[in-house]
This record gives C-alpha cells, sequence and structure tokens, in this order.
C-alpha cells in the first residue's frame, strides 16, 4: 500500500478557503497513494482556547488544560473530511484516542511512544484519506495529553515513522532559505538540507518545523519535506540525511536571533562548584541560559563570566544573581539587552577549513564588533550588538556566497 | 455516597462570568454532597461549528460532522474544572469515552444505552465534582456520537438515571410557567408538575427541557426539577409523577405555537390507502404532520382532509403534494399560514370534566374561531387565526384560574 502523510499547519486550515486549498492538494495525492493528513487547529484557535483557561486560573490543572485545548485539531480533520467527502473522495476523520496515538504520562508536553498502526492500515483498507489531529494524544491512564506548542509537526513525522512513509509538512513559507529574506532580499530556498543543520537552524529561529519533529525524523531516518500550501506546485526544502545532501555547500544558512541579552559577573572565584552556584538557581527559575563565557583575571584567582539568555527573561535573572550575591561572591553584575546573535550553519564546515577565518574577515572588515563566539562542528555562532544585525547578516551571505 | 446530577446549559455557561456563576453554585451544592456536573457547549458554540460544516457541505457525512459539533461541551467543563479547582476545590473534567457513555449506533441524532456507573463511583472517590460533556457518547464502532439538539438535558437524566440521584437542570429561566409570562404577565410559575404534563408543554413549545430528557426521567422515576442558573436561591419547577403532584389542576398550563400551517385537501376519494398516499411522500421528505382532521362530504364518496405542519415546511410540502396530485387524486389544495395552535395541558382532565365546555365558552364569548380540535387524555388543541393568540391565551389563562 502506497502511503503519503501531510501534515498541514494553521494557516493552511485557517479559514474556509484555506481548508479548500488545501482540500485541493490532499485531493491531489490522492490520485497517486493513500493519503494520511496531520492538521493543526485553526490559526488563532488554540491561544483563543488557552486565554479562555487563563481566565480561570494562572496554572490551570494539566489534565482540564490539555482538554480544553486539543479540540481545535479535531473540528479542523472534520471539517477538512466533510469537505472531501463532498468532493467525492472517500475520508474519515479520526479521533487521537481511536487509534489511539499513545504518549507519556505527563501533560502539556508529552512525547509520542507509539501509533497503533494496524487500526490506521484497517481504515485505509475501506477509506482513500484518513485526517489525524496533530497536537494530542492519549496516555497509559487514558486521559488526553498534548505535546506542547508546534506538536503537530511531531505527531505527523511520527505517524510517517510508523507508517515507514515520507512526510510532507504544508505550511505559510516555500521552505527553509539560507537567511531571512527580510533582509537579505538575495536569499535563496535551500532545496535539501541535512537533518543536522536544519536542527541548527530551526532552534536558532528559523521557525519552520518544531525541532522534535526533526529529531524525530533523523532518529528514524524519515524523510521530511516542507512546502507552501499557498504554492503547492513549487518544490519545497527536503530535509534528509547528510549523505543526501549533494550541493554539498560548506555554509547552509545564516540565522539570528534580536531576543538576546547578556549578563557578566565580574570577579568570580576562579574554583570548582562556582558555576553550579550560578547556574543552579537559573535553572530552578526555568531560564535558558545559552553561550558561556569565562575570562581568567590577571591574578588567575578571579574570573570573569558571561552568558546570553532570552532578552524576556533578564529581568527576573537579575534578581535571581543579585540574591544569590554573598554565596556566589562576585564584585559587580553587568547586563545588556542590545545584542544579538548569528550563527552559521552547515555540515561541511566539518571537511572545509577557513569558515570562521572567512567570519572574522567578513566582520572585521564592515569594522562589526564580535563580543561573544562559540563554536560547534557545524555551527559558529557570535554575538554582536543588535543595530549591527541587518549589516552582519548581509555581508556573511555575500561571503559564502549563499545568493548563488 | 451522596450524589447530586447537575446541568448547565448554554447561557449558564456562556461567557467566562456565566462560568464563575455556575461555578458557585457547584461548588454550593460540593459542600452536602458529590457533584456530578453535565454541561452543554457555551451559547452560540454549537451552532458557529454547525454552519462551519455547512460551508463544505449541505450533507455532511455523520460520522465527520459529529466529531466537529462535539467538541464546544468538552471546552466548557475543562474550563469549568479549571475554574473550579482555582477554588480549591478537587475537579475533574471528563470526555465522554474515558467513561464512557455508550449510545446507539446512529449519528447526530443517537440514543444513550448505558453509562459506566463504576467508573463515576471510583473518580467521586478521589474527587469532590466531575464535570461530563452533554450531548455526546460513543458507539459500539467505538466513534464518537452526538444526541441532537437538546441532548445535554438527556445526558444529565441519563447520568442521575445510572447514579439513582436527583437531576436539576440549571437554565436561563426560573422553571416552567402557567404560560408565556410575555403574553400574560400574570402567568405563575409551577412548583410542581407531572412528567406527563411536562411532556405535552415541552413538545408544545415550552422550550424548557428537550422531551426525550423527561420521558427518561419518567421511565426511569427520576427526580427531576428546573432552576434559574442567574437566581439560583429560587425554588424551580419539580418534574415528578403524578402522585406526587399535590396541587393537582384540573388544568396546570396553556401553550401556543405561531410556527403553524395548514393544508387542506379537497375531494379526496374516501377509501383505504389514500391517506398512506399523502402522507407517505411527506414522511420522506422529512415533514412532521401534527394534527389531522377529515370530513366527509356530502355524498359519502369524498372527503376533505385537513392538516398542519410547521410552517417553515408549508412550501416544501405544497411541492410534494402538487407533484403526487394525480397519485393522490385530489380536486383542489388550499393552504394558510396565518394559524397558531394553542393546547390546554393537565393530568386534572382526566377526572375533571368539563374542560373542552369552558374552552368552547371562553372562545366563543371571545368571537375567536376555532378552525381545528385535537383532544387527547390530558390535553386539548385548537386552532385558530393567528391574530387572535395572544386574546385567546390571556382568556383560557384566566377562565382557568391559572394565575391564582
Amino acid at each position: 500500500m502506497k502511503i503519503k502523510v501531510l501534515k498541514f499547519g494553521g494557516t493552511s486550515v485557517g479559514s474556509i478557503e484555506a481548508i479548500k486549498r488545501s482540500a485541493d492538494i490532499i485531493h491531489d495525492w490522492s490520485k497517486k497513494s493513500k493519503v494520511i493528513a496531520v492538521l493543526s487547529a485553526m490559526s488563532g484557535e488554540t491561544d483563543r482556547l488557552i486565554n479562555l483557561t487563563k481566565s480561570f486560573s494562572k496554572n490551570p490543572n494539566p489534565i482540564d488544560f490539555d482538554n480544553a485545548i486539543s479540540s481545535g485539531e479535531n473540528v479542523s480533520c472534520a471539517l477538512m473530511s466533510i469537505c472531501l467527502n463532498n468532493q467525492k473522495i472517500k475520508a474519515k476523520s479520526l479521533l487521537s484516542w481511536q487509534i489511539p496515538i499513545i504518549t507519556s504520562s505527563e501533560h502539556m508536553k508529552s512525547r509520542i511512544l507509539s501509533i497503533n498502526k494496524k487500526f490506521l492500515y484497517d481504515e485505509l483498507e475501506n477509506f482513500e484519506v484518513l485526517l489525524i489531529p496533530g497536537f494530542q494524544g492519549i496516555n497509559n491512564k487514558g486521559e488526553l495529553t498534548t505535546l506542547g506548542r508546534g506538536g503537530s509537526d511531531t505527531s505527523a513525522v511520527a505517524v510517517a515513522a510508523a507508517m515507514e512513509s515520507e512526510c510532507i509538512i504544508y505550511t505559510d513559507v516555500e521552505g527553509v532559505f539560507t537567511t531571512d529574506p527580510n533582509i537579505v532580499p538575495k536569499a535563496k530556498k535551500i532545496n535539501k538540507i541535512a537533518y543536522e543543520e536544519m536542527l541548527e537552524l530551526a532552534s536558532q529561529g528559523a521557525k519552520v518545523l518544531q525541532t522534535r519533529s526533526v529529531e524525530l525524523a533523523m532518529r528514524k531516518n524519515t524523510k521530511l519535506s516542507v512546502r507552501s500550501s499557498f504554492k503547492p506546485k513549487k518544490i519545497g526544502t527536503m530535509i534528509t540525511d547528510e549523505k543526501s545532501v549533494l550541493e554539498n555547500n560548506t555554509v547552509s544558512g545564516i540565522t539570528y536571533s534580536k531576543d538576546e541579552a547578556k549578563i557578566t559577573l565580574s570577579r568570580v572565584q576562579d574554583k570548582p562548584g562556582v558555576s553550579s552556584k550560578i547556574f543552579g538557581p537559573l535553572a530552578k527559575g526555568n531560564i535558558n541560559v545559552d553561550m558561556i563565557l569565562q575570562n581568567i583575571s590577571q591574578d588567575g584567582k578571579f574570573a570573569n563570566l558571561s552568558f546570553t539568555l532570552p532578552r524576556l527573561d533578564l529581568e527576573k535573572a537579575l534578581k535571581i544573581l543579585k540574591k544569590e550575591k554573598s554565596i556566589i561572591g562576585y564584585k559587580k553584575i553587568i547586563s545588556s539587552n542590545n545584542i544579538s546573535k548569528i550563527s552559521v550553519v552547515g555540515v561541511g564546515m566539518r571537511s572545509h577549513a577557513g569558515v570562521a577565518q572567512t567570519l572574522f574577515d567578513t566582520l572585521g572588515k564592515n569594522k562589526i564588533n564580535i563580543q561573544v563566539i562559540t563554536t560547534s562542528e557545524i555551527k559558529i555562532s557570535i554575538l554582536i550588538h543588535e543595530d549591527q544585525t541587518d549589516l552582519a547578516v548581509q555581508k556573511l551571505h555575500q561571503a559564502f556566497k549563499l545568493h548563488k
């Protein structure tokens, strides 16, 4: 049995017209194979439901919260099935407990553990198209669970992995670009990208796919691609294993994030255990620290320690660190929130030297000062002044010849 | 274990304020007993969902239709539970498939077959309040089903019957009145009414309770009452068995319906099989015929046949009957849509003669012409000109001393 798994995001089912447009895409695929479409809630619906819960409690109890916010996807599936049946396509909407999609026990951020593929194969004997609500499942206590924001991408990849099929994510962009076309109009759509690169790009702000869905596709080696439901004829971006990425550019893409802040603690004692005194309380406060940099001072006894964090958390972090001052034992605390982070990503970096050199040269020539650098096997990230973000991205895009 | 089953309709959960007000009622009851509250969707929500389905098909397929329109009740339950938990009441929202509530197999007008009361008793060991979505269940194929408009009343009575508990329906009126207070300002709230009377009143337009819920309560002898969620301190109307209705009035109430039309077929052959030629095609067209009257003509061979039907269906019915003219064999077709129906209801009629006489006298004195009469054991219904509806209801209310 030939099966395609498609996923349509909120804007692709966000109105009657959008549903009809996406139904045409499903219709087309159904001529060639059986189709399972995983749908999001109509755009805005999940936020509406979340806001309703917040009217009653800042901390809604998890079981009820999941029951409240999971209804939008079921409505999308039912409407899509009605639309398809009206076009004489044998379609059926399913609910996650009917299949079932089994998740871990926790609520609001559950993980998919298994999908009963026999149920889906049986239904596909009688139907050309099945519609499955994304973002949810049931746990072993028989409670409804949700997967966290963007969870529908993960639902789709999990269904594709279970059915050993390809997964195509239809969204409101044409694919993954070498960088943000708003900053670099010449930015190019990437035709093929390695899972690892996509992970670095997505978590850095490419915002096309939920990170967990890419991790899952990588683990299960599921063929994954992104397309626009508004321009379905256009080839999007295929996310695949490194071997399959033929056009193995040294650098695949450049991302940036302006939502960064930096904190520096001066004259921290340079001895074991200090780091945990700093980062322990921050972790407890649910603050994600990103880049960390430590310079030993001249006398060798003290260090200056800098790290970055989301700008939104800056005030909270400062409050925590000031409270812990006597325990940590630093001299001064300095913060800045006018910085941004730029990352250059590419699996080709592994075998090609000189990426860092090109980066330093380009920024130097353009008088852009680098405040912090971190590197990994396939990524170099730098911290610069926020005002220079656009210039830096434009010049780096040119230097790495990404518009070609 | 002491248990109360409460039901809150759409307007009683129709806004954040309404949910909070109804939560206070639940809170009060929970001090005295365990509470199971059956909830409707927020007012307007089910219509919104139905309209969405209609954007895609005039005849949506039943499985998908039920999946689409059943989500509103789940949201109400989750929000109510969040609201109660925020007040430190141990509450939990349930989904119909978790219990489960088992229904007959058909969709969009399913009947409840059974409710797993063991599941509910077990949950009540751990929670003070359970919230159950009305209007829905699952069938033996594991599909979600809905019970038809107003089905949440039936859900509540079914839960109360299963738990052998009382059922209190909270709605936006204070109870059942002797007649419409908009027409007769002196109309009185009825404190106790027999199931049979309530059935006649409800199906004739009292619109307080779904007819099926009253039938079910009567069959299971479930104590049922109606109260206002806006004025919860006021005693409403209790619907109970005939024996318990102490104030056994001859007439309990008067209802009217202005949504009526009448069709007369002249010179229909007076022989067996003709009725089915008339009413068969109408039934196929989903037209509910109500009162039927047949007068044999002078020569004894032909009859004039009149019947009433919902005004909305008049055009459709005329079209059907004109198409069937040669098969039925009538001479003329006459219709009127400016008529209304008035019903006088009371279990006391069984033992008290003279109700019909009072009715005729009253209408005669006020020059109100009766077009059609039908009677049952506890009801007399008449058809009059629409313009005289208010006058007739007012004079009859007075004649039967219902304001006392």
